[in-house]
């Protein structure tokens, strides 16, 4: 199924049967996000579950494939729009997605981070739509990650001033 | 030769005989940029000719040395900038170069990620000029990369809100 | 001693007796930090002294402990504070830290990055109190960087137009 293009962020979620997990206080000393001048700047989040246990950790192009890397980096999407939508009220008030930066934890020579970070960047233009979902983009391989998470997702949106 | 600092940036390339390649689609499923709020968010580029095949491939360090690094990144700027040209039509637009990050493949124990990164920050003050160009930067070295891509540079700019 | 939430950064860090370091030239081809749009964009600092000599490099979770690492985080944001200082006058006229990116030289299998970071945290909120000083963040493990630095900040404030 596929939603018309005017359909608002929330409604597309609920039509395409996207439920987003409960948003998670941060691991250590610092927000989920923080606006400032019309820009949400969202912290690094990875694909934890609402036990807030870690998902998928371990590299991708050993300890996982790059479609179990990009569904990762969808379950870290998800849980990066979670903070958004608890943060700001609804995804409604969502103008733009801005910019999606991506880390992944990298088996040595593994070169196909775009592809695992695909999995963050369909969801946003399912739930956003084709206006305001898609975005600019920057896809890392690291080596090494917090809690050995396999993928972390870092967003920036643009959100409604009179929200 | 050496332009004026008054000299706009699309006469400045012009005069220093710098010419952009094509504009590329990204690797993946997003856009080269999105404008928001008078910010322009570019997306990670690499070393790209118009094949789109990778030009440097490889870490700096080990398959390459720092100098071909900073060309790299000389390459890669220039591949954003044509992406920004395309996209907000002329290069006079920018009012100020805001910051770049530079990612350096890196063999191990490689310590010079500026060095390779000031090959794009040596372009952006060429074509910006001494008013707009100079910027603030990040350079972080990376253990693997997308497509084995020496060096991956992404940009902020400020641009006119009336253009 | 603890300062009253409503204290101005400066008088914050006298009575903390927080002393920030001289402010240093970037290691290579770009600014300190750039304002845009309301928006102070820092470069990447690491924890140097005064004769802008390293304070702390190698690898975290072999040459150093978290610990040393969460010192390490603090220096390089000292630094970075030193840095802002001297570009927009006072620190009393940031409104808000918006965002932090701490990238840490991590050991192979180093997973405690966000530890480390919050030593650059937990002066954030230190020098600018509960309202103005939590932040967004992401910490990223890299395997390689600039002259082997344990840690580097990056940053993004938001400031006083009218300043």
């Amino acid at each position: 199924m596929k939603c018309e293009a005017s359909v608002l962020p929330e409604r597309r979620m609920a039509e395409l049967g996207i439920r987003l997990p409960e948003a998670q206080s941060p691991l250590a000393a610092h927000l989920p996000l923080v606006v400032a001048n019309g820009l949400v700047f969202v912290s690094g989040h990875g694909p934890m579950n609402s036990a807030r246990e870690p998902v998928c950790v371990g590299p991708i192009g050993s300890a996982h494939t790059v479609d179990e890397g990009a569904e990762a980096a969808r379950l870290a999407a998800m849980s990066a729009l979670a903070s958004l939508r608890l943060a700001i009220g609804s995804l409604d008030y969502v103008r733009k997605v801005v910019k999606l930066n991506g880390y992944v934890l990298s088996a040595p020579g593994f070169d196909r981070q775009p592809w695992v970070i695909d999995g963050a960047s369909s969801l946003l233009v399912d739930v956003f739509g084709p206006d305001r979902g898609p975005h600019a983009r920057t896809s890392v391989g690291v080596a090494a990650s917090a809690l050995h998470l396999s993928v972390t997702v870092e967003l920036i949106f643009a959100v409604d001033e009179a929200r």
